[in-house]
């Protein structure tokens, strides 16, 4: 039953796509994303842990441009209301961002969730009915670090109408909308998140989110 | 700004991790983790994307065995109440699963995730809040994959009562609770799942959960 243990080198790529990882929402280039490589990064979603067994994602491949052209739209005017949010600097920089691929990357992915699947006889969900959900984050960031290991980039685009983009897509009610993903292959990754660069935060040090045993009284 | 592509072997290494991580619940061995294996899986998490960069998680590190044997009887009294929903040959298969390793895997670990992180600045959570969580549970799979590789057994215990569980470990309100790890060295990795080696569910085919364009009217 048993496999063999991770050499140093297979140790060392892992935590490379790991750091190496990035949200891309720019540079795509128009380099079509072909079956095999897509279906090898859906295949490394499809391997992620599911709550009971009961693997419930759904990945809906999008490609048309008029699909993605009003997927676009609803980010346009979700972006434009958000950015009201903002004053002063923090709005000049909101302005500044680029924050989503929708058109320029060739494939979009919608990735969905049953949150009362039938496989898995619903172990460990009664307690914790959200770790349906959870299991297909999961999903999403094993495609996340094939991707990156294979050259395509991917941003995840969460400023946009949930129910709108249920509308647009036609999504079934039994399935939940987790994430809309902007995948292609790109000109290059960035050393740091576009985010850090563009001033709009810092990342924190490792021991700001550790504690130890429990919370304090 | 650009990083170096991915070698043919690094890729391999990358499927190969994805491939062969399982969900531990059995044959953790006593060999302690010591800080070292262990803030490097930690700091796999910690480089996960996050929504607006906010960095939402918290890692709460349990390694007393009184704190493992408080949980541990939460895990009985939910596994107990979840095994009466069970009839026939089903509830046989449930009372033969080992469902958690809590006491057996030296460092347990709570994950947490602030739903209202102040860093991020809100960008990306105006229309889906959710994704503050869903960041968390990318850095999870992060975790769960440099474990792999390092020889560690994870697995998700969510048969739990997540606000009997919150009392227990005094996790202050403005923390959700998102998942409960047990970790460990462990004897080897199973080749399949453990609940499709106990005829519990089995795994689809990918094609299962792709869809395309858009769902049928």
């Amino acid at each position: 039953m048993s496999q063999d243990a991770f050499s140093e080198m297979e140790r060392a790529a892992i935590y490379r796509v790991i750091a190496e990882r990035r949200d891309v929402r720019d540079h795509f280039t128009a380099e079509p994303v072909g079956d095999d490589v897509l279906l090898r990064v859906l295949g490394a979603a499809h391997k992620a842990p599911s709550v009971g067994l009961s693997q419930p994602w759904r990945f809906l491949v999008i490609r048309k441009s008029e699909t993605r052209a009003a997927v676009h739209a609803l980010f346009e005017s979700a972006s434009a209301e958000a950015a009201q949010t903002y004053a002063g600097e923090r709005a000049e920089r909101y302005r500044a961002l680029r924050l989503a691929g929708i058109l320029d990357a060739p494939v979009n992915l919608c990735v969905l969730s049953d949150d009362d699947p039938i496989r898995g006889a619903g172990l460990g969900r009664r307690t914790m009915p959200e770790t349906a959900r959870y299991s297909t984050v999961c999903a999403i960031q094993n495609l996340w670090l094939a991707a990156r290991a294979e050259g395509l980039g991917v941003g995840w685009v969460s400023i946009v109408d949930p129910a709108a983009l249920r509308r647009t897509l036609k999504v079934p009610p039994q399935l939940a909308l987790v994430a809309y993903l902007c995948v292609g292959f790109t000109r290059g990754f960035a050393t740091e998140p576009d985010l850090e660069r563009a001033h709009w935060d810092v990342r924190v040090p490792l021991a700001d989110v550790i504690a130890y045993e429990r919370f304090a009284d």
